[in-house]
């Protein structure tokens, strides 16, 4: 059965190895610190079973025909690709941010995409490997996580140039039947509560870096893995129960240490195969474009939460019909609508993979992510404008409910007479713990780096923009040709992105 | 036949009474100052005749089911919405900045809209009556400006509470056969050289409003009708001949001097019709939301121009590998992307009013335009900065040919080797007008002022947004409320925009 | 004796009454959560008694003529002025962000100037009271922090138009030794480890609003004084000990349950004295005024603190040569230096008050406010750019250190190699600490709002400029007048500023 | 005598050989096309006689101890350069922007600064000359240029690397009596009615590039120079005479055609002196900085002029209460009080160099300028917001006066009552001149690239800031370091700004 059960996902937590590390202890996947998570994770899998949200978070896998959970889904169509955003954005609204599982699905699809590609120009056989897994992951309703990002130690130089080699993830030894990998990836989110640990490169391989161009799977608790995890959550809450005070996430710097992967579950391996060490950039971009087309979904969703926090504690304040903060409130949802469209129209203007899958716009993708980073320190700052000093000096939950101070403070507390004490605690409580906790601070950095930076799209922008046809506009208008082709700018496919990298990196 | 030819456009402008007044002068419509504006027409006609642009450029008459051009077309389809959105944007890179036609079918189709709904409402005409001129004005293919613009006086004080009523276009007299108005609409684009003027109002009526809720539709020459002109081209050029000199436009200044409108082209008389005065400002507001579609595709173009200018005068000073300059190209980009993004969602998302026509999603048009607005004046910037200082202090064209300066002044204009001294000069000409002429200078004021500044767009935005179901979302995360029903943003369809609007306006 | 010395302060607050409210317990001023802020203070008694730091943080009391610590100064030159910000911005570097006493001085300036109009317009003796006061603060180098914040309920209604009237501190009761108040001030910073709480207004009061033209000073552990409060500092450390690691704060909500103020203490009481009334919006400007005067001193140091940060964590990455990196970190610059500059050029055009007290420019001193708090965001922004995701998933202190792990985090953490590991920890424990710890967070909040938000300093600068006399400038050029005085806006006095504010308040 | 007359001036420049070209043409110094520029530099001479004005427009020669204008001036001290801010500010003001003589005085300080520290290091006598010639220009109030930007070729090339080596100014013989130079430089503004052009390096020179560190003055109008000239002025008025009608300049393409240079009047001959090539890049850098402090002044004067006009205009459209009026234009003033305050602030922290000349603070200089040059656009854009479309579309002046129209004209021109229709009419010109006039739009351009754009000046902050010492407080404060040296950026000296670049030029 595709669509599976919260239950069963916990019981398969419960049942893993420890090897979680949190404060110099070694933890198996219970106790306080993996809650947060988890109700996150609940979320997708409980929508899919919600007649709500059925139409969106339930896929038919094109492998077996079978309904399965979307998060397990290859995308077939324009319409998966507008579902899949979908999904997101309205699951993260339920969390009031990051819904957490899209990493598995962004990873499954570009592996999907460049194995196929790997397959038919090297004679290799990660896809079929790749659809094994699949349909494995598909049937049990698996939750993923993908470890992309490398400590890479010294940032201007290449995996085989740091001072230790063991900077970027490699392939320390292969043997007949699997690999021996090490190294250590950070910003690995979920990991201590996945059920499946994807691993692909961060980044562009050149040939000496051969033993880096790895991609593999692997379960949480595999024999060497270590998770050094860093736990976040709103802040402790002992009277006001909200769902913001059930989210929270684990952070994980994932520590191979010398773990042996299996051959079924290995789908790069540039060390045995040179060939195919060009493709360790191409699926590090791949993965990164999935990413980014899932965050127009999650970040139209977040920029919505923070505009739907602002205009609660302007409500609050009395200060709503003010025109500077319909201006500020404005900005954000203009943000949320741009952010969203561009991803919608990036699907509409998906194309087909030689794999079958279907790949969003490039440049839009990217345009959308883009400008989400961009304005998100802009967005918490409005909250914070619009919530008051209060939204970072509210005193402790309990002197609202402790004898000798809760009349001063629930007294004092209050603001527009609409909104009850209690009311008006609950939105300064969850407007001081998203600016100021350390979970809801964190929220901002990821809203920056997740998927990577502003500074990183636009990279992979003007990396695929044609601007020698572009400059054809401006030639014509002057005079210097004597013809305008109709210009509008191509949908680039990935196997012509893969084209365009090889010529780049000749240069 | 429903496509016209430039020539027919142009026999028609001969003809017509000379009405228009330029540095003192009552002149027709022939002499240099019009030709900057029909050749931008001229590309209107043409394209609609060219296999390379009929796709877009020619429609189905819904009337008689004969092709006509899209210029003249009610958007039956979200095809024809994206269409109508592709033609803008290719049309504007042909002459390198606005189309200039998009104001008739633009007011067209609001009229199409709003008048459908007067007649049920009211048991009004006014629809039958627009069939009728819509037939002809698609039989004959005819240009068409619109007139919405009133000179408004003091801005804080309505129509009939100016020092001088006539401040804003008024019907000062009801006569069996027709209507006499008085006033003056001003930013009346191409009115010298249009078939017709569309007249509709600029704003929301009250009750003591009712002789300014009026619409029309009249011969660019009418008895009456004064068009005090402001003639705009990039500049005199005698040897670099080039689509961008060929440019130009006319702005209007338009004054009824007591004109005489005959009832079959009155689509909108609130003196005598007190019940549609209220349709007087959802008639302004659905011609700036057409307008406002319009420019995601003019406004893309608009930025596509300045990109591809940019980058090539980059590569003609060498730069264009520069990490600040592709970074700052990427911005013009990424915003060409998301504005024409927008428009496509908008489009993707439209309704269907009862009157047939398919209306674009309000909030994200709007914002689609609004940042096209905010970010106008950094693209300019960018080209600025990137051309550097000979985009203002370049020496007149007559230095780089006259005997005694010619040789010094190609010697002299050389940078990167690749582009010969007429392509560096050229290229600096054209970016040196775009910046510096009148008329360039003028496009920027357009990109900010044309179809309602980002002022405009966030008060529309807000007036719209649904902030209370929004607000849930926060109310959900923080506890108040117990349940988060899907929140989706709908799009709303023009009659609940009325409803709204007549809400809105009894508070 | 003046200059105190940071055991006399330590042993005041033990001595002092438990009327701190920390998580439903009463605390006297001991125990962990306190060290964090005395450990702030102590470098204000410490560096007066430093060599290198003696020329900023000693000053000649004016009333006795000993040397006293600046912080208890009132300023009697443009020297003064400049001094007091340059101790302000070097005493903020010690600690990484604020400094935490300047709210006392800013209130005594604000106190000195006002009283002493007061005395003179009502024949009053508040300025006489205020003497014998500063003198006895001067000679035990008392810390004073001032109360200035109200709760204030809804924000668009004035005190006495609240649902309860006790949103804004009132005055319940006059008696003939003193008067009883009522209310609550939030946001009130280092209230439970200061000497002093100086209680002044927070905003312009009509004459219905005299039971709230209130100011006055008492003790911390006053009778009836209850401080809810909240205490922040960067994160618990075991093993990097580190001045950072030193630094906190608590901030508090101030409630005066009934409390009784004595005569002698007491500096405005609109109740007893409807003249003083208009007195309480200028004192609100005027400590508002001398604070952000201030804040052009730290937040020049707050910059710097993050400029020096980032540039830190650039080298350690092996970032810092990139070209977008320099301009990231110019910008901070940039802001440090032209916020200082606005502080500085505005002592220099310092007036001399009434009462000998120099008050710097008003539209400067704003102006530097301003830009500081627009451009908070994008500082820290930067900082997480530059730092990348491990500054929000950084694993653990102890996971650096605990038997198991320590290896392998310390390697993996290894960048640039001229750092240690155990420098970069060092480096991304701060960072990550300074943008995810609830008191890091806390400090942007403080950038935006502390002595006012940008919306609050633009509506100071354009109450105070004199647009008319500007507007001279475009009428003479335009033709409208024949004669340009000499332009030169003038440094606008208090005495003024009060003329001006009585016919603002009047239309 | 030292203070001279327009009318001396002007008579010098009738009696100057033709050798500006215009449109094909060969002209002397008179015309119409030479009036905008010559009534700017008509205030300085004016105003110099003027008592309102004596303060800041008169100084004393250091070297003869007469009055002197202070366009000739050495800054002697804090107060000089704290003057020469003012008055370029107070003069720009009666100019509407520009006025134009402030290159004679940025260079002549440049090179006495430059030219003293070559004679001490290579024995030479510039300097010696230089006084000479200085005390020539003061006894007669001469009008300088200074011509530094050089036509450079591939911006990318040094310029002995350029495909034709004189795409810099550079040194084609020497010979017993002089050099002989041969080259190009642009935006060479007011060269056509200066008395003087004073010849600078435009950048930093390597060894191969000897021949190009050459730095010398010549009259205007001396053989082999030729002006490729163009003109600007705001548009011909026939009725509405203005200050503003009458403003204008000439920028020029200043060609050296092989021209004669006699001994006397060169100040930098690296061909002849390898050991000054060093000193070209110095010698560039000290005249942009020197301009640039300049800029503090006229920039805040040209801010000021805008927010004049958008005050004025925002009034008589009657919308200048509105919030985000106040807002718009409240940033406009806050630019031009930082950028004052920046330049004052850099006076009062000038260095003495060795030659006596006063040298203000570069960081702050520069962080000036660059701020002024970043929101340019913005200030451009509020006006045209605030005046409304009618700034690109208003009529031709003629229909406001010709008989068929100008009772239309001015009756529908009118908006807020308090203004008659001629200062409607007379606002709306200024300002649409302003915004779309050759001459206004290139003013913007002036206002990003004049003195170098902020690209440029965050390069010179950057190379000149002491990053090193900024991390030390990081340092500290995360315990990599135990002690904190008191950080306070200090002002770097010429002669080490000439160290530091000599270093740099190393690596």
């Amino acid at each position: 059965m595709g669509i599976g059960t919260f239950e069963a996902y916990v019981n398969r937590l419960r049942k893993m190895r420890a090897n979680v590390y949190i404060n110099g202890q070694k933890l198996d996947r219970s106790g306080d610190w993996i809650n947060g998570g988890i109700y996150c994770i609940k979320q997708t899998f409980d929508c899919a079973h919600d007649p709500a949200y059925q139409d969106v978070c339930v896929a038919t896998s094109h492998l077996t025909g079978e309904k399965i959970n979307r998060f397990t889904h290859i995308h077939q169509s324009v319409e998966d690709l507008l579902k899949k955003q979908m999904m997101t954005r309205l699951l993260c609204h339920r969390v009031g941010g990051c819904i957490q599982r899209c990493m598995g699905i962004d990873a499954l699809n570009a592996l999907y995409v460049v194995t196929h590609e790997m397959d038919e120009a090297l004679g290799t056989s990660y896809h079929k490997r790749l659809l094994k897994y699949l349909e494995y992951s598909q049937a049990n309703d698996l939750v993923a996580c993908c470890a992309q990002t490398d400590v890479k130690g010294h940032r201007k130089l290449r995996p085989h140039e740091q001072a230790d080699p063991d900077l970027y993830v490699r392939i320390v030894e292969t043997r007949p039947d699997g690999i021996v990998v090490r190294g250590a990836k950070c910003c690995n989110s979920i990991a201590p509560y996945a059920d499946e640990i994807i691993v692909v490169p961060t980044r562009f391989m050149t040939p000496n870096d051969g033993d880096y161009a790895v991609a593999f799977a692997i379960p949480g608790d595999w024999p060497g893995v270590k998770l050094l995890a860093l736990p976040g959550h709103h802040g402790e809450r002992k009277y006001l129960k909200s769902p913001i005070g059930e989210v929270g996430d684990v952070e994980s710097m994932t520590v191979f240490d010398d773990v042996f992967v299996p051959n079924e579950r290995i789908f790069m391996n540039g060390k045995e195969n040179p060939g195919a060490v060009p493709y360790a950039g191409y699926l590090a971009l791949m993965f990164a474009h999935f990413h980014r087309h899932s965050y127009t979904g999650c970040k139209t969703a977040v920029s919505e939460v923070i505009a739907s926090q602002a205009a609660l504690v302007a409500d609050v304040n009395g200060i709503e019909k003010e025109d500077h903060v319909k201006e500020k409130i404005c900005d954000i949802i203009a943000t949320a609508e741009l952010v969203f469209a561009a991803g919608q129209a990036s699907a509409y203007r998906a194309v087909k993979s030689a794999s079958g899958a279907y790949v969003p716009d490039e440049i839009l993708t990217n345009a959308g992510r883009r400008l989400a980073g961009k304005n998100i320190y802009e967005e918490y700052k409005t909250l914070a404008d619009l919530a008051g000093g209060l939204s970072a000096t509210l005193p402790l939950e309990e002197e609202f409910f402790a004898e000798e101070t809760r009349e001063l403070a629930n007294k004092y507390i209050m603001r527009n007479p609409k909104y009850t004490a209690e009311e008006t605690h609950r939105t300064l409580r969850m407007i001081q713990e998203h600016l100021c906790s350390h979970f809801g601070a964190a929220q901002i950095i990821a809203g920056l780096h997740g998927g990577g930076s502003p500074q990183m799209e636009t990279i992979t922008m003007m990396s695929r923009y044609d601007l020698e046809s572009l400059k054809d506009i401006a030639k014509y208008l002057a005079g210097i040709t004597q013809e305008l082709p109709r210009y509008e700018r191509p949908t680039v496919t990935p196997r012509e992105i893969m084209k365009r990298f090889e010529q780049m990196k000749k240069k």
